[in-house]
C-alpha cells in the first residue's frame, strides 16, 4: 500500500480553505480516481511540535492507494483538472510525497 | 483528534533504518505514551511524485491522539528517553508536525 501526501507549506501570507479542500476537492479527487483510491484524508498544520511554534505545513492530504502503478494509472489522466482546482483554495505550491506504507 | 507527523529530511549520506523504526521504536513510544496513543503508522519515501524523483523525506511516522493537551501529557515525561533513541536508526533531523485531523 502506499500514500501520496500532499504538504502545503506554510508562510507570510499563505492561505487555505480547509472547508472547501474537505467538502469539494478532496472528494473530487476520490471520484475522479475512483476504486483505485482507496482512502483519503486530510489535516490542518498546529504546530512544529512545540506550543507557540508556527507549523512548517499550513495544510495536508493524503490519499492511499495499492500501488505506485495503481496511483499513475487512476490519477494520471485527472492530473490536469485536480491541479487546476488548487487556486480554489490555497495560494501555497504543493510538495508531493509518494510513500510506501511500512505501518 | 491530531496526528503527530515525524518527518526525516533526505539528502545525501542520509540513513534510516526502517526495520528497526517499525519493530523497536514506534512501538517503544506507543507503549511508553500508553492509552493515549491511539495508533502509530510509518512509511518509507519513495518519490516526490513523478518517477525517478527524489523523496523529499526519506521516512516518517505518525502518532495520532486525541487532543495536543493529551499528546504533551503522555509524551512529556518519555520525550528524553524517545529522543535518545533517534540515533539508533537514522542521522537526520527530523522535522515535527501537529495538526488538527480534518478529514
Amino acid at each position: 500500500m502506499i500514500r501520496v501526501t500532499v504538504l502545503y507549506p506554510n508562510g507570510k501570507g499563505t492561505t487555505f480553505d480547509m472547508s472547501y479542500y474537505t467538502s469539494k476537492h478532496m472528494p473530487m479527487v476520490k471520484r475522479l480516481c475512483g476504486a483505485a483510491c482507496k482512502s483519503i484524508g486530510a489535516e490542518r498544520g498546529l504546530n512544529a511540535g512545540q506550543p507557540g511554534t508556527a507549523a512548517t505545513y499550513i495544510a495536508a492530504g493524503y490519499l492511499t492507494f495499492d500501488s505506485v502503478e495503481a496511483f499513475e494509472k487512476a490519477f494520471g489522466p485527472h492530473a490536469g483538472e485536480i491541479m487546476a482546482d488548487i487556486p480554489n483554495y490555497t495560494n501555497a505550491k504543493p510538495v508531493v510525497q509518494i510513500s510506501e506504507i511500512t505501518l
